[in-house]
């Protein structure tokens, strides 16, 4: 028999009400005749709340009890979702991480999935119930429960699909699908049917989030269908799987940005080795987290150096980076928090040349100044000003001709 | 290592300041040199907001989900508390009744504690860490979450204590002990130092509550003493334990009374064979609950038949009961809710006689009609009106001076 996974959000569970629309909407996969497993986030604001609470005891909450206690927001919806699938007539059972063989490492608050033991999973399906699975959290060797940090329901349903062998897993969410770029910024954008999960995690890094990366990777790794599809409406979403179709269709897929990005320009350092290390050391300590580095070829011994961050850690980090470089002799630090990043995604981009130039010029043409460039073998980003990202987003997306289906 | 266990209920635990209270309380009992144990119920009205959930979701939640929910209150609270522990400077680790090794049948929403496999507890101790522990949990063989029902965290906390040889088990309640009688109606009532586990029970079945007879139950069984203390005062308690000084003391422990009572007389009964079967057997199937049963010498074969139940289960109990008298040729049932118990409670009464006679005289002086009488070894029941409650539990309590310190 067909099994799928299903995953709904934490806005998709928000209030009973809504945990009973989703029950309606998991026992239609079931009239279609395919075995299913639900993932469920803790309803709503139900994971803040805790974390005040824990922060109202305690200023420095250790990780391994506020694992136990973020865990029950799951633990709640879970039930409550398997009483209302009850309440239609179909026959379901909740259970924990624990329960559904979600091992983890001990490493409290964004463990990773060792393995999972689908045992008691397939033992439930087989006796004809829907199976709810507690999201974002798994159990150590030692029986101690552990959460996964960022993204953790998306990861274990798609770890599920995975060792279930699911024919694809589906992640019901607040966004319709993936876009071409915002539709809120392109009014032509387009919903695409389907994407490579590379082309996925370009897109999120470049600030189109509709699901984590660490999902999608591991969606990727062993290569699990993903379907990213909106549950408050019926409208047939985005399909993230393995590029098929490559040759064919437009190798720009998507157009990205991301407005929290500031940048950091130190002049004027002297170019020997370890210079690097002295700046990023003290800000990797600070745990601060560097997005790009880039290096002017250095002139005299004297080079130019600019790293990107985002823009909530940008005071701390020149207070960091100030004292440093006078000690190495450097002239002086400039910070600019006005900036953003856009992208061109798409995996033909690696095979085809003349992308790049066509986007440069598509900006040259709407007098947007490229301040930084950074490629990846399927992205081009240019880190713009701000004020000029909404031109630049519909430029390109006309340029790249990306409001026509693909044939 | 000298090591105890406490109880929290869930008004010392209703909210993040209670929580630090109930924390620095602990770490006296660390501070004195002990190994501490703590049993946590969930906070104040978390249990009644989920339970109201499961209803908005579907009418009839079912056991088993319903169990995993309200679980996770536990949860909260005690890992909350563990974090509060933490922050000053102690310390602690929250344990799940799974990972605390209490085990227990399937018995869904009431389940019974099969045995506890203290072993987590006891590594954890050894580190040196207070262990807090969710209370009204445990595990089944096959890894589902049970709730024990009422009383639940009372009676993990000594079964706990019992597996641990514990040297006491503290119940951290809202009462500051156990009283000669009703404060509130008696202004010389006196809080004792100790009582008997079967006293206890009495009085509890009188309704004196304190704690769940469950727990006191255990607490007999595996002879742990328990105390009953305030969480809001540092006043001293009571202790149940075994009656070791039966022979020098008072031996009319407390006066109780509960004025949830009352009586279905059925009058003209033929007195055949099977009669008895015929009038509660659906009564049982009504989940009635029968207290006490009367019936009078038969004269001519016919005789009356009177039983004693709670207010609430009246109109059901007549509804059920008219019919069937009608059936066998009853003459008429007579309904009376404004009824009261008293009792007098002492392990004393059952080698000594005279103490049911000074019992009803006492009552006749206060003009007071008995109006049905029943009996356990250590307890004396009179059923009276109930608006002479507050006199006969006066008169009791001076009858029998209690407001006497004991030798």
């Amino acid at each position: 028999m067909a099994l799928i996974v299903q995953k709904y959000g934490g806005s998709s569970v928000a209030d009973a009400e809504k945990i009973k629309n989703v029950a309606r909407r998991v026992t239609r996969a079931k009239d279609e005749g395919k075995q299913v497993v639900v993932v469920v986030s803790a309803m709503g604001d139900t994971t803040d709340n805790l974390i005040k609470l824990a922060y109202q005891v305690n200023e420095q909450p250790g990780d391994r009890e506020l694992d136990v206690l973020l865990s029950t927001g799951e633990l709640v919806s879970s039930t409550l979702l398997a009483l209302a699938l009850e309440s239609l007539g179909c026959k379901a059972v909740s259970l924990t991480g624990a329960q559904a063989g979600i091992h983890t490492d001990s490493s409290y608050s964004r463990a990773r999935i060792l393995r999972i033991d689908p045992k008691r999973v397939i033992n439930e399906l087989e006796k004809g119930n829907i199976v709810i699975v507690a999201g974002f959290q798994g159990v150590t060797q030692e029986m101690d429960i552990t959460t996964l940090g960022r993204g953790g329901s998306d990861t274990t349903a798609v770890a599920l699909a995975a060792s279930l062998n699911a024919e694809i897993c589906q992640i019901y969410t607040d966004v319709e699908g993936v876009y071409t770029a915002d539709p809120r910024l392109v009014s032509e954008a387009r919903k695409l049917k389907e994407i490579g999960y590379e082309e996925m995690l370009e897109l999120a890094s470049c600030g189109a989030r509709v699901m984590h990366n660490r999902a999608v990777e591991l969606g990727g790794l062993y290569n699990v269908p993903i379907l990213v599809v909106s549950s408050f409406s019926d409208s047939p979403g985005t399909v993230i799987r393995k590029e098929v179709s490559m040759e064919v269709r437009n190798k720009v897929r998507g157009i990205a940005y991301d407005t929290n990005v500031s940048k950091v320009t130190i002049v004027g350092v002297p170019d020997h080795p370890g210079i690097a290390a002295a700046i990023f050391e003290p800000l990797a300590r600070a745990n601060i987290n560097i997005d790009n580095i880039f290096q002017n070829a250095s002139i005299n011994n004297i080079t130019d150096l600019t790293f990107t961050l985002t823009r909530g850690d940008l005071v701390k980090a020149m207070s960091i980076v100030e004292p440093v470089v006078k000690s190495v002799g450097g002239k002086q630090c400039v910070a600019d928090s006005t900036l953003a990043k856009v992208s061109i995604v798409g995996t033909g981009i690696q095979n085809a040349p003349g992308y790049a130039a066509r986007m440069f010029r598509t900006l040259y043409e709407q007098g947007i100044n490229i301040q930084l460039i950074t490629t990846s073998e399927i992205r081009i980003t240019c880190i713009i000003s701000e004020d000029r990202v909404k031109d630049a987003v519909q430029a390109l997306h006309q340029a790249f001709e990306l409001e026509k289906s693909q044939p």
